[in-house]
């Protein structure tokens, strides 16, 4: 380990000048046991003003993966296109990969993962996941003991922000959107944040390091924020609770459930804490309980230090694969029937103020075998629009879009019915 | 890599007898990459009833020292006597150590790592602090990237769990300990616990993994938790607070001040819910924010489970300096002086209820310059005892010693002041 560790970044943005940044204190060689050298770099323009020096420029990621160097470090993000080709480029010149793009490993994980094995090479993706919190490496290397019952996770700074703003505001969803997006919280285009990919991605990775499986988008039931109104987040609120968007995954009798879903969490409880863009995971360990972490998910010093670890990592010879065990004992997750999953629920109904309505519902629910444990019926407006807002006693996923779906047809309901999962009680 | 990962193992109390059953599952072999054998063990009694075989008895821990094994796993605790011997015989006949034993570490911890870095040995200790919380592993390995301006924590789960009784039960001090004596929650002698003593040791250590320091006990202000009354319990609550005994290690201007404490901390704040027997570590990285770690402290898994860790580390010869840097390269801890550190306080006076007695420590408090931010006096017992409370603007330590002094001789007052550090606010 004497020669210094030739590092290559693809991608200059927050992150990437970040980590250069970072790279040039010399406290990390100490750490690392060798030199840090940034032999290579690329991104899409050269000419950005950035806060630092551009250095060993090279052209494109084509150039830059035939380049000597010791680790590609891959922060161009993009399930596929030019990420995808330089990690494999990388991987099959014999190069360690360190990444930060949760979409591409969540497509592409057991393979690049198999494909790094052979060679006998890293890939690590701390940064992919909840930022600066250590969570890849806790469920890798520390959590290992005993088997984990479930992961539980406020996976996305946006969505986060979004949903405290509301709370802390009492405005809607869409006004607070527009604002996040001036501040910089949220994209121009929204959609992979508040539609729940981004944490489906994220989930997906920790599942897998959670459960030895192959990481797996195409079983998880996904759904955003965007339906989320005032009136829910100030309900939550009166019965005790906080709306999340959470990214679960849990083992269970039928296989291992995961979803991405806005859930119910008790205002008493570590999730329920976690505000504005900070990041949260709770990993449920069988006999040794359950640990949370929580920090911030983004941003540039969060996600660079996620950065830096791997890459010191590597220049320690601290290798180990890839999702904790070995890719080719990883086995495809086995998916638990979505509609089996059982959970209480908070469900809304917007319906006219007509005398029987309040029948007719419980009726539906009743005929789903659907049992009430508190109801909230606010204001009275005959023959207008008013709220029934119920938490109901455990029951499936299947019971409540069935019991939707009648209820949904009644000429006394004004708009569709809101479900939410009551996760942490 | 091929051959099986020889373990010996001293000690087989709760979490010893937790780590030989745990390494009788299969899945852990996958993660290590080669068998996991245990070769030998010893005990204090061979002949107590334990829930698994004792197997590879040998007789003693010089016996132990002297077995054919790759790794020495300490679990006899004391910070010299046997373990100190067995874990220097095994670092000088070329074994890797891992150890859940604070208090050897936090004496001996610079030495021994730099006796093991020389052999080219891992010395491992993720069960010393904070139980299954991960955290060793990530300051030594994970918040690397920026400097880290201070750590805090609950580092003892005996000391939360009587202040989470005392305050859930608004009984005495005495009479809680007493409790948690007859349910095992404390030791039958607890001073270590109750005296902070046992969370110096685990502060020191986190205090060497944050800064890179030697481990430090020396200079370091430590106060326990035996002096609280179910009163400061519930004025705290009144403010706003819980009181927590925390170990708090911060870099200042003046250099890093270590100290343990009970402490005053915002009921809004993290820390503030921990509670029972669970630890939680708060780490705050300059640039990158506030990392926040929360789990169980003590108990067979979860010690268990930090221990397999290490041991699976030490099989896929992920190796790194004991304390993050090289031991060569600790440098000792630059403490800055007790005195000058600053807080605001709580301060509680019992005092006969006679006319002039808050205008004498008003001003003895305004003699030391400290101000007063909020204050409470309870009771109207003329000539009998009443408790008064103040919350004040930041101040020095050495401040409210000094008034504490020429107050606690005043005939009006009849107990010693009490203080507690405001410190999450």
């Amino acid at each position: 380990m004497s020669g210094p560790l030739r590092i290559a970044i693809a991608g200059l943005g927050t992150v990437g000048g970040g980590v250069v940044a970072a790279l040039q204190s010399k406290t990390l060689e100490d750490r690392a046991g060798r030199r840090l050298e940034i032999v290579a770099m690329c991104a899409r323009d050269r000419n950005k003003k950035r806060g630092f020096e551009i250095g060993n420029w090279v052209g494109d990621t084509h150039a830059l993966a035939k380049v000597d160097a010791d680790v590609v470090v891959e922060l161009i993000g993009g399930d596929d296109g030019p990420a995808l080709t330089l990690v494999e480029k990388a991987l099959k010149a014999g190069k360690h990969v360190v990444t930060a793009n949760k979409a591409l490993l969540a497509r592409h994980g057991a393979r690049l993962a198999a494909l790094a094995e052979e060679k006998g090479l890293s890939l690590k993706f701390e940064a992919a996941v909840a930022g600066g919190i250590p969570i890849v490496k806790a469920l890798r290397e520390s959590l290992i003991g005993y088997e984990v019952a479930a992961v539980r996770g406020i996976l996305n700074g946006t969505c986060n922000y979004i949903l405290t703003q509301m709370e802390s505001s009492g405005r809607p969803f869409n006004d607070v959107l527009k604002d996040a997006q001036a501040f910089g919280y949220a994209e121009s285009d929204p959609s992979l944040d508040i539609g729940g990919g981004d944490t489906a991605h994220k989930l997906a990775l920790l599942a897998a390091l959670a459960f030895g499986t192959m990481p797996d988008l195409d079983t998880m039931a996904v759904r955003g924020i965007a339906h989320i109104a005032s009136e829910d987040i100030a309900f939550a609120r009166e019965f005790g609770y906080r709306i999340k968007l959470l990214g679960i995954a849990k083992r269970s009798q039928n296989g291992i459930d995961q979803r991405v879903q806005p859930s119910m969490v008790s205002a008493g409880t570590p999730l329920a804490d976690v505000h504005g863009a900070f990041n949260a995971v709770v990993a449920d360990v069988k006999h040794a309980g359950p640990f949370f972490f929580d920090g911030r998910g983004a941003g540039e010093a969060p996600t660079a230090n996620a950065v830096i670890a791997d890459i010191v990592d590597i220049a320690r010879g601290n290798m180990g694969p890839v999702f904790g065990i070995p890719a080719r004992a990883l086995v495809p997750l086995p998916a638990a029937p979505a509609d089996s999953a059982t959970s209480a629920f908070y469900l809304r109904f917007q319906v006219l103020d007509v005398p029987g309505v309040l029948a007719e519902i419980a009726g539906r629910l009743a005929e789903w075998r659907i049992s009430i444990e508190s109801m909230i019926q606010r204001g009275r407006a005959p023959g207008e629009a008013v709220s029934i807002v119920m938490i109901t006693h455990e029951t499936t996923y299947a019971a409540v879009d069935g019991a939707f779906k009648t209820i949904a047809v009644s000429d006394k309901v004004i708009s569709p019915p809101c479900m939410i999962a009551m996760e942490a009680r």
